[in-house]
């Protein structure tokens, strides 16, 4: 552990600073090439750093996307009429389609903006106004679902549906045909292209798909609405159908020339980079609103009536709160798990150099689990103890714990298939940091799996292993580095200490504090 | 208008870039003097950047700053029994006095995080962990507010509120301690000053007098109730007196000499600097926050009930849904405000070079008021036409507008009083997008002013006049560059046209076109 190894690990995100500050000031000296005349720019002086309008925009999207997951929140489950509560189920199962639906899509939708805004890395007023407007109908389309799940043989949802996306379509046109006939506002790489027309026209063709397929769905609404449903579906799916068709006629016909300039942005492969800064935004975001989405719930409903507690409790405020008892403790678990995910998270893009499509996937479907954790652990505490309704919440806790962590795990394991662009040196395979982070990463998955066969097996005591899980994690997360020491040194004690293959993934993490890992870094 | 315009703008923020940059690589590189051994920072090797960090905190606070608006939100407001009414209304003060008030502490407490990270520039997985804990204890507060609100002669929520607080003292201690015992974790002025110890007695003195405070407080709250309070309202202006009293003892005794370093940080005087980064990510919070929250409700509670459009509206879908038609117009309207009022602050702080304290508190109250627009909005839409109720509800929307942008001009106004130190020269006085800048800040003041005055005057068709404005407004936005250019040549046609003195500052917006002002630009 060598003198300068802190100032390594910073030294090289300042190199990354660097990296990323010379291109922002070769844009900024090489924007107005002699191309552009004076008389282009006038009355648009005003251009802008475009990073605060994304900032907004993730804040906005990421809000929307969890939001969907509050109708679940507010439907009650009773336990006494089995009649009603099967309806109450089917409409449970309802809304969580809605919130995952409403995830997914949001999500493309946000995806399509990254790439839009990796293309146009300026702004103006004008472009700013445009993306407001967008934002504003992207907000709107959980409501659209709703609509659609609530009455799925009514065309009104669909219609909606594809009503705000084919706005959205011809506003992101017009953004595009405004960015392209203002160069300087554009990603660099394409300013000094020689064949911008190429590019507008792939761009435009790209973007206009979704509207089209939904113009069509729409009309087909009218006639069979199981169609149009049909089409929705292959909306979303659509980059991965027409870049497997592709590939199918590249086998059949053999090698499809592309143009060379097309493949840089736009392309829809898995490993398309995607900004890293808007991928932990909207993390962010979604970290943010899932951790208060129960004290939102608490403040409103929780505080109780002062004529209740004169009546019911003779004026004793604590004996009313004690009623509220069990939220708290949902409060404060599900806020602490949340954070702990996101604290795992920050870790793991700390070390994340480049961001790519594949990986934010994963990460999207980590955060649909995460999304819906508060509502696990408020449903924990709202059963009766011991009951078969609280082992199964604990039990769907566990799920889903299990699942937001292991697609975390996913992220860095698909990272690590091409470490040489996307990570950090520290974590690559046989990197300093490596054990580390998979102890970091892996902590949830494994205490989630745990506490769900405990629970199987001591059914009686379920609620109690769930409680002490929920108290020992964050201390877990303190020591960690102490505990990784311990077990690397107990494994090394264990088994060989000198041996000098490394075969598989578990076995090169036992090796890697004998890694020269100084040789990796410089 | 020159042909480096545009470049020039943009080189000046890569030149801000290019500073916070060279601050930084300057901390890497010399973050570890001689002084700090390698064995102190053994086990601690993962510092880190603290950025994200701060941005996920500034997302959890802004969230939990704007969410007591909601059970203001939900109380209905009903016109038919007087009494009732009364104590409806009762209850609504008591809620927004709530909100408030919460809105007020929060952003104290954030305005002592920024401090605190100020201090401290990276963190490690300690310091990420010891922050979440201080960041639940931050979001329970409104909690603890609505009880003391609703009980005000209850000593729970006293209580309750004194033990978050000096919980979150605690912390906060342990973190300034743990931070000054790894001397590369804190900012750079502060680890090559000679006194480490001085700076680490001032801040924690600093930290502590609040908790200090609610201590008290909590003991007299089992006295007197009333003490406690007025202890309370003290601690938010703590900063305030000490600054009068040390104020009024310089002037009694004459200059007491303080030391040199400690004037630095924690001073809590007007001009010191708060993180601008973080004012913005805190305002894009909100913002975005505001924004979304009448969408939440629409999803949750717009959605009609499938029976009932069977059995009302006889299966009509569309006819079920007109009912609804108002709420949308009023998420509409409000997504509009909102964002119309984040586009007018994002511009302002695209040519702020500095936050100080004084900005981010004139800031925080045109936030609180944004918080409140999007109920205003949807109380618009809640009475019958033409009834006194939406004629009040119109005007307390404009009212409100009106404050949220006049304070965004006082901002402006603030930062221009220290141009040289706050302003990108193009605002300044006599720069080129002064007028422009003007008329950004004073459309929505200016609008809400007059479709007050003239809802009071045309009572009969305020509804007509309020849609108006928020249909226009955007246009208006988008041509503003036009009409600002309009009328420059319209008062140049009517004035003398070589006027050459400028006496006011109503005059001096006037001649900026003639301003030379690319002598103040280079």
């Amino acid at each position: 552990m060598g003198e300068n190894d802190n100032s390594e690990i910073i030294e090289h995100h300042v190199d990354e600073e660097m990296e990323k500050k010379g291109t922002r000031s070769r844009t900024a000296s090489s924007s107005f090439p002699g191309s552009v005349t004076p008389s282009d720019r006038e009355g648009h002086s005003g251009t802008q750093s475009s990073h605060r309008l994304l900032a907004y925009s993730d804040a906005l999207i990421s809000i929307i996307a969890t939001v969907m997951i509050l109708p679940v929140a507010h439907t009650k489950l009773q336990d006494n009429d089995e009649e009603l509560r099967q309806s109450v189920q089917l409409l449970l199962s309802t809304k969580i389609a809605v919130y995952l639906m409403t995830f997914l899509i949001v999500t493309v939708a946000w995806a399509a903006h990254i790439r839009l805004f990796q293309v146009i890395v300026r702004i103006d007023d004008c472009l700013a106004l445009l993306n407001l407007a967008c934002m504003m109908l992207i907000t709107f389309l959980p409501y659209t679902f709703s609509l659609m799940a609530t009455f799925p043989e009514n065309i009104l949802g669909i219609l909606l549906f594809c009503g705000c996306v084919m706005v959205m379509g011809v506003i992101q046109s017009v953004i595009v045909v405004y960015a392209f006939s203002r160069p300087f506002l554009l990603n660099e790489q394409i300013q000094i292209s020689e064949n911008l027309t190429v590019y507008k026209h792939h761009i435009l063709k790209v973007i206009m798909r979704v509207p089209l397929m939904c113009f069509l769905a729409s009309i087909f609404s009218f006639i069979l609405f199981q169609i149009s449903y049909v089409l929705l579906a292959i909306v979303i799916f659509l980059p991965y159908i027409s870049r497997s068709l592709k590939w199918c006629r590249s086998k059949a016909i053999g090698q499809v020339e592309e143009t060379p300039d097309s493949i840089l942005f736009y392309t829809f492969l898995p490993e398309e980079p995607l900004s890293k800064d808007r991928v932990e935004a909207f993390s962010d975001g979604v970290y943010a609103i899932v951790a208060t989405l129960l004290i939102l719930d608490i403040c409103e409903d929780n505080v109780p009536d002062p004529t209740v507690v004169q009546k019911q409790f003779g004026g004793s405020l604590i004996a009313a709160l004690q009623d509220y008892g069990p939220e708290y403790l949902a409060y404060f678990g599900s806020f602490a798990t949340v954070g702990l995910l996101w604290f795992v998270h920050h870790s793991l893009f700390l070390h994340v150099t480049k961001a790519t499509r594949f990986m934010s996937m994963l990460n999207t479907f980590s955060l649909a689990f995460v999304g819906g954790l508060p509502l696990a652990y408020q449903l924990t505490h709202e059963f009766p103890r011991n009951s078969r309704n609280e082992l199964e919440a604990i039990q769907i806790s566990c799920v889903i714990i299990f699942f937001a962590g292991i697609f975390q795990l996913a992220i860095w394991v698909v990272a690590l298939y091409n470490e040489q662009e996307t990570l950090h040196p520290y974590v690559r395979y046989g990197g300093r940091e490596h054990v580390f982070m998979l102890a970091k990463l892996s902590l949830y998955p494994c205490v989630a799996l745990g506490t769900f066969f405990l629970t199987c097996i001591l059914s009686k005591f379920s609620a109690s292993i769930f409680h002490l899980m929920e108290i020992t994690v964050p201390f877990a997360f303190l020591v960690l580095r102490l505990l990784v020491r311990g077990g690397l040194a107990m494994l090394r004690l264990t088994f060989c200490p000198d041996r000098p293959d490394q075969g598989s993934v578990v076995e090169e993490e036992d090796d890697e504090t004998r890694v020269p890992f100084n040789a990796l870094v410089t």
